[in-house]
């Protein structure tokens, strides 16, 4: 669909649309969505008796195909026989712990919440206590988690969210704003010291777009719509506010602002805060809000920027305004296959030198090309993989080797000018850099395995394999060598420890900047008969993120913090920062409302 | 010249080239710039016997030329006549207050800086105490500054800065960062209820560019540098930081972060906040600094993004790491003639739809397209020049009207593709909307008007005249009435009052959106007669913020607050968001070190 935006004729006459007031959507469903592993119900892969592998359900394109060569190709990488029969059975839900009650913040919320709008149910407490981290996932599976939220309420209103700061501020409660779940740094895991009650404000209910402005492009949208539904309800009207979060399924508008997330389509679009023009922010001293939202602004000490990256322990972001934009055109696909990694990232740097950028740029190792061959549909086995890529023009013809081949799949967007200059710009390059475009298909394969992928790590996890994606941002030219170190240094540390079988460690850069990119990092062991495995996996993350620090990199890009590495922020800020931020914390939230305790780098349990 | 950066090719081989360090550049020669006008010592606009006017010296353009017309234009706007020989002669200096020891402070601070590092002379003094302001500029001209800077210190180090901000602590020091002065929102104007001892600290001597990344496309700078020594020490190595706001040939790096600052060129650049990579900041709770500056991050609640827009109140910037460019292949000017405004605004809007936007889109209004009409070197007089208008082409032959129409001006720049591509849609869309290109060098004329007209406001003051800019950003769709309103609501008050003469109001466009615009508003007084004219001008100027504000318009888009707009503050967000940031204030600065004191909303003097 596109746009009925209005042109400047029709603004310079006065004759301005009126605001869009959409429907209310319907509540969200939040029975659609598995408890105890990522995504939707319906959809999870499985073992066939032929060791085969299928998608369930019919929501992805992926679904429902055979696909023989994963087992056989994970064997070989893994170098471990995998016995589909041989399942490590969750045992989830996991013994939870008891509900510390809050009598008298209870009695003050039920006067203003209704009693649907309040669960104290075992399951829901515990989903509102994690997100994505193995270490979440394997405990809720196998182990348990020793600190849950207490209770979960489900504000209708940004007055409810108020009312629940002030009763929380009065009766010593805990706050901790829940928006998809889906976040992989354990912002949602509760402290085990913490002694107050803990409630968990889940956001699903502030799910409206409130309105759309199409002559100034922006719309006004509630915290705790989900991404899926953001790009649906606009979608109705011509627009995309075009952040594209890999989680975007699930993750929520609140939640990309709390952890300053970043989009898949952030080179046409830009990132969460350059898409965000004002937010409201219900904090332990007030709400955060403004009268307008003007295209931009010097405006002294301005509090909206501190909100993002605050994870939770500032206060509860209500609603947001943000920039829209009409349909794209036109969106095409494309795949360059590289002779290597190197090649394809000298491709990437000149594309950002050279541009115009396509909306989205991603380059895999050869090791995720491998991966993506495999989650093909063949009849054939492993041998008949191998002999296929052999077969393929480019191993044949250009003297592409099978094990050194990577490949980048491009988005291009936009009007069918700005398209054609995006393609134009990609086929040079690629030319200069080696490179064989192998097609829009194969383009956009790559970019719809992306939602299919994220139910592997479930799947494998039950089949003793323990896996977790984390990711940086570097320089250019730090880039390939902190690809290398990071994958030299995992191994070592997996042949150090005697782990069984190989370490497997695969990565690809997602994003790419003028002065730099985001490299996401795929890292996953094999750990039947390995003692505490989810612990010695998280040794080896932390050994990787050492690594990445060592050669330049961020502690993240865009996952955040949380707790899981919060143990780094020393060595990546000064200690006047960690002063001045604890003194700010403190200042903004004195009673610790907002008390899930992200970020913290001082001795507190 | 063109950049020497590396290609992909390079990068993948690992010949990376090593960060370029540039000499340490000459001491700043503050005694080119005046002291009591804005600007260069050796330039300023006289009238001549024969009333025609003149810029002195030869760094403009403008300069040497004979311009007839501007004086009976003005006489006209303005429904007075002015004598040139009838001038308000300043008394600068002004009577000055006695500076305030602390004798303890001033031993500690001898200890780590050479006598050269501290001034105390009075004119410095002053200088250091005031921007550029009316109230401030006709205050050190025929009023007085109540309260100044005790002692001025220029430390050489950040060391030093940091030893400052100790010594200050413990010795119960205020301290007020200096960059160049610029300010126009009385963000260097000392309160008169500062009891203790104000030291300026001038970082004309942190000026030099660290290091430039040729590679990763990024220069650490420190933060007294001057947009003009900037850009001309890294054009010689083929790079641009693309910020130019129309301060630049005063202003500093650090002053442009603490402002929240926007160039020109931000369309193609970006505005500082995006140009800015990471940034030292001394506090007085330690200093802010990281080990990396990544392309980008979520690294949790991130410091620097507070500094932005602090004006001094919460440390004092030492240096940044910034994006930089290669200079642009191609930069080409044009300029578009509308039969009015609301046609220029159309163009522009349909420019952001349709775009890509050149770097630069100015569109003037019809008074201020004359105003650039009478600083043209002509030998007629008014008649002539409306004759003139007259007999062009456009008003022949298009029917537009000397007293309606409008001119948009543009900088494109980038690849030649890139040029072409931007110049074909402003064709485009010009033809649609009505205009007529007028050339590239009018285009370019007035963007090199720009700096001359930067002296025009001290010229005029000694003539009776009392003017001043100030400037708002608001949606596409308000910017209209927003004009509109603004003019009508002047008028009415200085017909209210009864003061003498028309007042002289003008606006442009200055910077275009996805969501709406900045508008520039220059606004002037005849002054003779009038009891406290400053006054009586801030008022309408606060009148004139008023309506800014009920028309949709924010308080500032890049000037800042400052204690000039700061009584408006309540006005725009909200009582959480002001006991959110005074919190963080005190928690930041409990002492009120940096106690220059913008941005207060509450009854302290």
């Amino acid at each position: 669909m596109r746009a009925r935006t209005p042109s400047g004729v029709e603004l310079a006459s006065g004759r301005i649309p009126e605001r869009i007031v959409p429907p209310a959507p319907p509540p969200r469903d939040d029975s659609l969505e598995s408890l105890p592993v990522w995504g939707f119900r319906d959809t999870a892969f499985q073992v066939l008796p032929n060791r085969s592998v299928v998608l369930t359900g019919g929501r992805y394109p992926l679904c429902g195909a055979e696909l023989p060569d994963l087992v056989p190709w994970m064997e070989t990488q893994i170098g471990i026989a995998i016995d589909p029969r041989d399942v490590h059975e969750p045992s989830y839900p996991p013994a939870l712990p008891e509900a510390r009650s809050n009598p008298a913040f209870l009695e003050e919320v039920r006067k203003f919440l209704p009693d649907g709008a309040l669960s104290s149910d075992p399951e829901i407490r515990l989903r509102h206590g994690h997100g994505h981290t193995q270490e979440e996932m394997y405990a809720i599976k196998y182990g348990m988690l020793p600190r849950i939220p207490d209770l979960v309420v489900y504000p209708a209103r940004e007055e409810d969210v108020e009312a629940l700061v002030e009763a929380a501020l009065r009766h010593g409660v805990c706050l901790v704003p829940y928006g998809g779940g889906t976040n992989v740094t354990d912002a949602l895991r509760c402290r085990e010291g913490e002694e107050r009650t803990i409630v968990s404000v889940d956001l699903g209910r502030l799910n409206r777009i409130l309105w759309i402005d199409t002559a100034n492009q922006m719309a006004c949208i509630e915290a705790g719509a989900v991404g899926r539904d953001i790009a649906e309800g606009l979608a109705r009207y011509g627009f995309t506010v075009g952040h594209e979060p890999d989680s975007i399924e699930f993750s929520t508008l609140g939640g990309w602002i709390a952890t300053h997330a970043s989009g898949m389509k952030k080179n046409r679009y830009g990132n969460i805060e350059e898409l965000v023009l004002d937010a409201h922010v219900v904090t332990a001293r007030g709400t955060l809000s403004r009268s307008t939202a003007p295209p931009r602004e010097s405006v002294g000490l301005d509090a909206r920027r501190w909100i993002f990256g605050s994870e939770g322990t500032l206060g509860i972001v209500t609603r947001a305004v943000v920039k829209i934009f009409p349909l794209p055109e036109l969106q095409r696909y494309d795949a360059v296959l590289f002779p290597d990694f190197e090649r394809g990232v000298a491709f990437l740097y000149d594309l950002t030198r050279e541009g115009p950028v396509p909306a989205s740029a991603r380059l895999m190792d050869n090791l995720q090309f491998q991966l993506g061959q495999t989650l093909k549909p063949r009849t054939a086995g492993l041998a008949a993989l191998k002999s296929r890529l052999e077969k393929l023009y480019v191993t044949r013809l250009r003297g592409f080797e099978v094990d050194r081949m990577t490949a980048c799949t491009l988005v291009y967007e936009g009007s069918h000018a700005e398209v054609a200059a995006q393609e134009a710009v990609a086929k040079r390059l690629a030319r200069r850099h080696g490179g064989l475009r192998a097609g829009a298909s194969n383009g956009e394969r790559g970019y719809q395995l992306t939602f299919g992928i994220a139910y592997i790590r479930d799947f494998v996890m039950k089949h003793w394999i323990l896996g977790e994606s984390f990711e940086t941002s570097v320089p250019w030219s730090q880039a390939i060598a902190l690809c290398e170190n990071v994958k030299r240094r995992v191994r070592e540390e997996h042949r150090r420890r005697g782990l069984p079988g190989n370490p497997f460690i695969t990565c690809r850069v997602t994003q790419v900047y003028p002065t730099g990119v985001c490299i996401y990092f795929y890292f996953a062991i094999w750990y039947k008969g390995v003692e505490h495995p989810s612990e010695v996996y998280a040794e080896l993350e932390r050994a990787a993120r050492d690594e990445i620090l060592r050669s330049g990199g961020s502690l993240s890009h865009h996952h955040g913090v949380g707790k899981l590495r919060e143990r780094f922020l020393p060595r990546v800020v000064s200690p006047g920062t960690l002063a001045w931020r604890d003194a700010l914390k403190e200042a903004a939230d004195p009673r610790d409302v907002f008390g899930i305790g992200n970020q913290r780098t001082d001795t507190r349990a």
